[in-house]
């Protein structure tokens, strides 16, 4: 953590501050120049910036280490592989060598739907399906989703082609219900900084793909990972899925070098969707090989708005 | 709803987008010219555009009636009112003719901290009392706040200074043990799309301070008081408080335009709250003028950030 | 300056790099801890981050000092007051104890035009003309504006009503002819970072409007008066006008804490132009009113997008 | 173009409003219903919404034709493949089958530099020298490069190597100049909205690199584009080089998504410049290949901070 102090600051409020600091074991160094004066302070202890600079003569307060520590590549060197068994035995990985699509519909609507889609998304090679049964909607008007009924249909259509299921959870009291019939959580955008859903999600234990809120920097996005993995869940899944910016071509801007950036920092398995960011069928195969290209461990497509061709032309033509 | 259709769309699948869209009992009405085919269509069901951009022939699709209804000043000519009582018997108005000033500390943290804030709080024309004793943190090893030890507190020192109190609520289970202590319920920048939330909190059918997600449209804004509204509370109080830009200098930018826009889509009272959207003490008073300035019905302010000065120096000495 | 060393730094890399900044003759000071290792670096020169950044070893470079001088609050306590004279030997002075109007149509269009908004604006209290006799248009296609006869128009009628007037240059080879007819220049929005105009137009020392680049940050504002001022004038008046953002209800977002912010940083007077970030006729009023709140030394009005009732409304009203 | 009116639009003012559309020569339909009224209005002639959005009735236009001709996709159907002859009289073609890859340093510095860099990028297969002799710079006082003696090293280098030479433009007085040394100009994202520059250097014919604005939509950079192609230049090369956002783990936000949508859109080549949004090293590699996977033309690297690895990772390994 580095300190600027401001040029005026009084020798007692100076000696104050330091003292605060060296409370709360932080080592110090103080650097004098004809322009400012900077004292770093090194330490374990995790100070909220703003509470520091709200101390009489600080200019500034920069953090350096990161607020995230189980999520973090310092944490743990080699990538984290999410293992989620299917219906048959066999054991998807994500972060491993293989690049996974997860493939469905935005939501689940009937039986005749859900089960096409589960076939034609199996043959195409895709090793997971997702689809809604309760939807975020803006909207309190707007159509809110099977429920339970949408579960069980999931479910079904998941085990008769041997694929594991993904489904958004929104609030925290679903869980009993939900995890019956749910291989792997789903995190929504909306609800990234939902904190008492990620606490309750990641006491379950099971796998989570956490979406990015479309506003959240990587660091909130990984201080949101940290919630689950400081909740009980080993097994956690980044998704990009676009972020909001003045561009108005398409709904979000995807943004595909968070993926070799998350790299870096992290040990979780990142992968992108691509659907929900552009909102446009026909930008899907492109940016989905992007997604893949840049690094990405697996790729997450609507069905509903870019069906076949999107499997086809995104992810499984680049599978082995 | 205006459907620009592609240039090159068959006659059938114009005719099934025609036919489809007359059974939901649109009006239809299509203008050609050389560069472009414009279908309108009015009608009163609500269509989720992209819905409509996926069938073949389309375009694009430009919504024009506004997707909430009870929130907009179509709904209600006049402007609403929010009426608190406070334990004396005095009503509290929020949207009438005084600006209202709420302050209080970021988070109750002792007895005597709150007690002493109150008492400042109210001795300079603030009418009611905020803190926080379920803190949502970035964080999840960062201090959550006091509970429901701090729910008391507040209670007893509000009652003390004859203020009504505000406190955020994170988690629809927290509603039964809150409601005794609270009387107006604030759901937080990032709880604003948190729809499970609103819906329970609007059924209590208690005042409600919504605050503007950091990374919320105004339209967004308003749908989350329609999902308050549709589920039960009349008393909606929208709350400004900065947005995420690429400005750095403060933590977010202050959309002070946002109060006039707001005036005239909705009738519902507006509040600014410029201490989270600055985060330097020293510009919460001017901040709190301007805000006054542009039309807002109150402020609400971080006094532990911007103790007496802000409020003598923003809202008490503007009002009358 | 601050560097934060990668933590697998070698020994040979560290020393190569304290040797490069001392050559450059930075003070020193290493802080080491368990999870990172600073440098804190103070010294004159001014260092390109990016420079260190890619030096093996370096995570991280964090500016302290700004990289502005003329500009900053530092260089000079005092407030700058920019004085123009009009042709009466009267002196309006921007950045003092009045708040100055400057208003006039977005563009000269005719003679009609531009006196009768001269006469009004002068009756309504405003001490500046300002009109486009060349418009910056993204379009090729759309009206560049009427060139050297507007300006003629511009100064008449400036004179008759004793205004001194303000006209944008898009480019430098228009100095010499647009010296004669004009007061103040002022530079646009999109050239905010035309350097090479920035440095001819601050070689004529006449007194210059620079507007924020509608997505410039503060710092890189203060970067292009700086650009000014070292070029030879030091009559700079900033003007914020809005910046861009995700919300598109308005036509961009008035930053009005860059205000109090960027007094705290500079000498320079600030003005404000709440005509183009808003488009909105019924707008401009109260935002007139809150950029004063906000403690700007005075506003830009378009007369056209909201006339007499603009400046009824906003400036005048508050002027003594 | 479709005019939303407001509830309350008197008929005098609709009737008005349909004279004066009817005079430029609009076909006008107007669609009512309970909740809106709507104008539909298809003509040729371009009118600036904000003009229209004035007059007293109308609530918000809403432009449906492109503001863009000649850079339209509809304008020309197959894409345009600027030709680039080396001194060899080779021929590279930008927009065809191969990939392209344009590299060099950021500036020239000196003849060893340039030589050395200009050998080691034509072994590895790339097709073009770039470098900068002008160097916009935020900073007055920073180092703004070389001028004519860089040029010349840059011609020189070029010419041993057989590869044509891109430098930046950034003063129209320059071209004289420049006219002798270069083969491609390229306008920097500073520069993007120079309309004055882009006219000046459209008319000289020769092919023109346009880097998008970091703040610029898509359709603001093809109205640049536009104003090249108006000036008399039928060489543009379009150049996505990262997007100002609220993420700043990156320098900017490479908008990989705009290359399918721009592809969509115009009928102009596509290249991606991932150096200067990343601002980190190993992030080129990744983020060259995801261009590539996108659908872009060429890349273009800084081989200053992303050498021989970025080549030989990006683009070359792709290249037959």
């Amino acid at each position: 953590m580095v300190i600027v102090l401001k040029k005026d600051i009084s020798d007692s409020d100076k000696n104050s501050l330091k003292d605060f600091l060296a409370q709360k074991n932080f080592k110090l160094n103080e650097v004098s120049g004809e322009e400012e004066t900077i004292l770093a302070a090194v330490g374990k202890m995790h100070m909220d910036p703003v509470e520091l600079e709200t101390k009489p003569g600080v200019s500034r307060v920069i953090p350096i280490s990161k607020p995230y520590k189980q999520a973090s590549r310092e944490f743990k060197r080699e990538n984290t592989i999410v293992e989620i068994p299917n219906c048959r035995g066999q054991v998807i990985r994500v972060g491993g060598q293989r690049v996974v699509a997860i493939a469905g519909p935005c939501a689940v609507e009937s039986r005749e739907q859900i089960f096409e889609v589960a076939g034609a998304v199996a043959s195409s090679g895709a090793s997971m399906l997702r689809g809604r049964a309760y939807k975020p909607r803006s909207s309190p008007y707007a159509y809110q989703g099977m429920g339970e009924e949408g579960l069980k249909l999931l479910r079904e259509a998941g085990d008769k082609f041997g694929l594991p299921v993904v489904t958004e959870i929104v609030s925290g009291e679903l869980i009993p219900l939900m995890s019956d019939y749910v291989d792997v959580f789903q995190i929504g955008s909306r609800n990234m900084q939902d904190f008492d859903l990620l606490k309750k999600v990641g006491a379950t234990g099971k796998p989570v793909i956490l979406k990015r809120g479309y506003t959240a920097t990587l660091e909130e996005f990984l201080m949101s990972a940290e919630y689950l993995l400081a909740s009980g869940t080993e097994n956690v899944i980044l998704c990009e899925r676009g972020i909001r910016t003045f561009e108005h071509s398409t709904r979000n801007t995807l943004d595909l070098s968070a993926i070799p950036v998350l790299r870096r920092l992290t040990h979780l398995p990142i992968i992108v969707d691509p659907s929900h960011a552009l909102g446009q069928r026909d930008l899907v195969p492109p940016m989905g090989l992007a997604a893949i290209a840049s690094g990405a461990d697996g790729i997450m497509v609507d069905v509903h708005s870019a069906p076949e061709k999107a499997l086809a032309g995104g992810a499984a033509s680049i599978l082995p």
